[in-house]
């Protein structure tokens, strides 16, 4: 029952993720989830609004539920591309970047989902996240 | 209770279409049900990604409730075309392609839905299931 | 992103399911999940009834959401006792017999659920299932 | 934006709430929110039950809505009883106990959620927490 994701993998993650939004000046919400995409840790920095709780939460799951960053989804869901209304699929994904993939040699563990600043800035806490493992 | 489309005839086409999905190298959620929309059979093979699980079924449903394949509704969704909107509605259909129609002596008896490759993959694999009918 | 649990594995629980459903002459809805409740496979006997589409996909992902079979939870539930209100959390759980653990060498690795007849049927063929690994 | 609740007073609840959870060798989801019912921050000890990660956060948010502990709403509620019900209603509330209000000089700011062990014991973990403030 135990995940492959450990509470202190995820709180390395969360560590960076905040070290990075600091360095930023933007203060995030940060969400990691397991392989499932069942939370496993999950701040919000003082300041960070609250409807990115549900977004980042929402964009760790999509990762998993996809397999890919969730900025690899943003072309695909627009008018008349491939999977236009996606994002009302499998519980309602985020189709903008933020979520990304956490891996331990090769094999996806779980995800981080990052949401509060602009999609630059989201992608680049959850890279630094993702970094830490 | 028993549906037009029995377990064997489900499972027939579950087959036929996991061979093609193996033919073309690309794993599939798949799902088949009944004329009411239910589900009768599913597989994930593996590797296909999870948010596929409720794509392919809801490409089935999709096709049931519209009495269509879900490729013929990708054009009229797109904004300012006739049904825009319209993937939201029936509890959320999916409006790209991958969900076939099942006929019995030109009678419908359910549908297939296949999802997690690309939009002609999931065609082409769904088509295959159909046909084993 | 694949599944400790594999399609085959699922298959086998399904059959062996299938096998001890046929013996009580019971038509059944059989459905496995992974380890994080995420279906891998489903059928629906002919005559089975609609309603257990959902409960026994519940039910095997009530049993990995608790790390228990599901009637380990019945008592728990009921008016005046510890958990009274339970069913309705976690997306809603099933709290009646049907859902059982699955695992290889004593590690979790998902849940099967039946559903369609007695209880007592139920949690028959879902332990016959979860004998098949 | 800032929640009277900051994310450095979160971690100390959820640090006691860890350090209490671990002296009774019972893994814990821990869920901290603000004064608004959002969440602020959450853990998911190693082998806590995945069930408990809604419960917990719900018994923060439904200390909340309710400004009191959950443990009060549970003879309320049951068969016969003045609040029978409550538990569908503001989204779905926990009506048995492990979510305690959050107060710094007597004012709520808060509320913790504990959930994955007895109701004795989440109760005694979120007591626990709470007076690290």
């Amino acid at each position: 029952m135990t995940s492959k994701l450990t509470l202190d993998q995820a709180t390395e993650v969360i560590s960076a993720a905040k070290a990075k939004a600091a360095e930023l000046g933007q203060p995030m919400n940060i969400a990691v989830v397991d392989d499932g995409g069942h939370l496993v840790a999950f701040v919000r920095m003082d300041g960070a609004i609250k409807a990115s709780i549900d977004i980042s939460t929402r964009k760790a799951q999509t990762s998993v539920m996809m397999n890919a960053p969730t900025s690899a989804l943003t072309d695909l869901v627009q008018p008349g591309a491939e999977l236009y209304g996606l994002g009302q699929l499998s519980g309602g994904m985020v189709t903008f970047g933020g979520g990304v993939l956490l891996k331990v040699k090769e094999e996806v563990v779980g995800a981080v989902g990052v949401s509060a600043g602009s999609v630059v800035e989201d992608i680049s806490v959850a890279v630094a996240g993702a970094e830490a493992l």
